[in-house]
């Protein structure tokens, strides 16, 4: 049995869907396929999921959205029409908002969660009825009668445990089974969204609930790439990559998944394989526990911007007991996290991500800092970029800081910051975001110049 | 004015000290002498402070130390002897020592405390005598009377704020002074000992206090050199370096002064010149606030062993805000002081001093680890080194990580840690102890191959 989950561009148009179906068809062991919102059709389209964040918001403001409703109506409208549907669906979807748009707004994060989700939900009828007119016995299957529990979060759900065992019965249905992605319900009940890559953590869930042979992640790119096809010109397709190869790259800004969506079906070892809807014979690129790395020590770089430095210096720092502890503690009364501490005798940075450091929270924090820790100095620096060169080889070869090092000195990028010694799969090197995408060439052609098309 | 300090092996012995007075005679600007107990005089030999440890320790335990009070006095005894100094002063330091062996013994770490003082204290009264039949106008001066106060923490004391006042006072002194290291006085008047380094610290404070003109520190090398002369051959002498190399190189493990040991000098910007007591001819190092250094971006290898990692990975732990407080608060229940924390996506690392770790303290700590923070993996891997490449330079030079890297691999050395962005001076490399020999000679090659005998 395979979890076959399609991503937003997949299913944005009835020809996308249409290939959705001749996909599904293709293989009798998909069984259970997940379905995001309607993506973009076109680079400047825009997303249903962003429609209805526009509907939610507006008629939050101002009680009614009479335009921004018909704009998602005429999203799924123009896919019905398309794939020959009758009008059945289309009162269904906007009876169905409708309903949502009654909903309690006192809590506004739940009133949105719902509408946001109806993207999905809508979208998963709207493919099963179709996939029903192809002569398929296909059904949606809702997140709430597959009792898929999350936690009571808006916005950043965590699957409950108890969740497996009641998605493990989905494997014993006769039906292919078509299912919403990116939303799950409290144990009380309440519709609750996941964080980013919604559809790939409920896809990820329901692979290991069913416990499949593999889950499949059809998206637009034939693989995952060595680089960023943005930065590098024609990276190299991986064909096979670890977990924790790419639970790195895309921690770094890879975009095919966003972290931590694939972590349930990792720590089940089920395999997971990305492949292109619009290619579908192209291998794509399998996700596996392991991997023969002594080719290939290295599997990719990834940049990702936007990054903060707090500084730090007081003279004897590395006597006190408990200062590193009490930075964090102000650090963290602030609700921020940190990606690193790199520390010296007398200093400490923490690297963090800079959105999270307004104004004030920056001034806070500094006055904080100040103040308790009795410092000599502090003060943060900006627009930095974390570039991350990952490989399950990196542990046990000698020289790959080495090789970058050198790569990074060629291309006249001065290294602010260097981490290697805990992940045993990447190296983190600090750069200024202007140095960024030269940095990435420069690694790539160091580590992958001479490559084929393909790595494994 | 100057203020002028002896080390151990600089007055271990008469003919040791006549090369002192030879030197303090030199200078007229030589106003403070400050003097260590007598040290080793060839390598298997015992210092007085050892004995003077041996001796209280004994006292302690068994009442009466007869043999280890004799092996004491005979120190002096043969100094003052070859000094062709009076009984006088032998006797001055035999009563000096019954009395101190009288001192309360309900805190023994006070008791240890006013012993091992003695060691410099008599030293210095004995040298002053010295001084005085070569018709200088030298006179012994106690912390007391000068009115170095410190906080009454034994063996560890620090200097507190108000001393600096009462020592500027020396300065209007017409005589030579020469005062013992190692020790002050608490507001209560109890002697409290220095950490590590005593007597350089107390030359780094009179030297402040005064305001010098130069903190000159005698001992037995002719100068810093840019690695260990033990692991390197015939490193490369160090002529002109900035306070904040040495403070790095000496942490590192660097012998010729104590890490901290100057901070009093440095606050004040106080040039601090090392010289060697049997070659005063020589130049020594000048140890400066700023150094040119585009010629030498590094001006020092250094490396220091027993260094034990505590891994740490859970999935999402990033994600987890507040879990390296909590870790750090652990590590801190236990008294333990750490030196870095590498961070990655889901692991992050503790290095600190393996000493600190016994069996009982480690288990515990990974017990409370996996007990409080749910981790899925917690182990503590040993014998680490920590290679520390030194230089003000290193921030502002492209390439220096990619040699000190390069140079690594070329000797087959694996890097399990590399800790560089905070310290803008040195760059960190976690590799296994019993590659550090080999790491810090293909170092050296890298970065002082074509040397000139010195460098600055």
């Amino acid at each position: 049995m395979k979890v076959t989950k399609f991503g937003g561009t997949s299913v944005a148009s009835a020809e996308q869907i249409r290939k959705v179906a001749t996909i599904v068809a293709d293989d009798v062991e998909r069984k259970i396929v997940v379905v995001s919102a309607p993506g973009k059709r076109h680079s400047s389209d825009t997303k249903v999921t962003d429609l209805l964040i526009r509907l939610g918001e507006t008629y939050l403001e101002k009680g009614y959205a009479n335009e921004e409703l018909e704009a998602v109506l005429r999203r799924y409208e123009e896919i019905a029409k398309g794939l020959e549907l009758g009008q059945e669906i289309i009162d269904q979807i906007a009876n169905d908002l409708h309903t949502r748009l009654t909903f309690n707004q006192s809590n506004p994060g739940a009133f949105m969660d719902q509408l946001k989700a109806s993207g999905e939900d809508n979208n998963a009828k709207l493919i099963a009825a179709y996939l029903q007119t192809k002569g398929m016995n296909a059904v949606y299957v809702s997140p709430k009668e597959a009792g898929l529990l999350v936690s009571d979060e808006p916005g950043n759900a965590q699957v409950l445990p108890e969740a497996y065992d009641h998605l493990k019965k989905l494997r014993e249905r006769d039906e292919m089974i078509v299912f919403p992605g990116f939303f799950g319900f409290s144990p009380d009940g309440a519709l609750v969204t996941f964080p980013r890559g919604g559809s790939d953590i409920t896809g990820a869930i329901l692979a290991a609930g069913v416990k499949a042979e593999l889950y499949e992640n059809f998206t637009d790119v034939d693989s995952v790439f060595a680089a960023n096809p943005n930065v590098v010109e024609s990276p190299a397709q991986i064909r096979r990559m670890t977990y924790r190869e790419m639970r790195e790259l895309s921690y770094a800004g890879f975009s095919v998944f966003h972290d931590e969506a694939l972590i349930p079906a990792f720590r089940q070892k089920i395999p997971v394989c990305v492949k292109n809807t619009n290619n579908p014979s192209s291998p794509g690129t399998m996700i596996l526990a392991e991997r023969e790395y002594f080719l290939n020590p290295v599997i990719g770089i990834a940049a990702d911007k936007g990054f903060a430095t707090i500084y730090v210096r007081k003279y004897l720092m590395n006597r006190e007991i408990g200062f590193g502890r009490r930075l964090l503690q102000i650090i963290e009364d602030e609700g921020l996290s940190y990606e690193h501490i790199p520390s010296g005798i007398d200093d400490a940075s923490v690297i963090l991500r800079q959105e999270q450091l307004t104004d004030e929270i920056e001034h806070r924090i500094l006055a904080r800092i100040k103040e308790e820790l009795c410092v000599d100095d502090v003060f943060v620096e900006k627009d930095f970029a974390m570039v991350m060169i990952v490989g399950e080889g990196m542990h046990n070869t000698v020289g790959i800081s080495a090789r970058a090092t050198a790569a990074l000195a060629r291309a006249h990028v001065n290294i602010e910051m260097i981490n290697q010694g805990s992940s045993e799969v990447s190296l983190v090197l600090g750069i200024h975001e202007k140095d960024a995408d030269a940095a990435v060439r420069e690694l790539y052609e160091e580590f992958f110049g001479g490559a084929e098309e393909t790595v494994q």
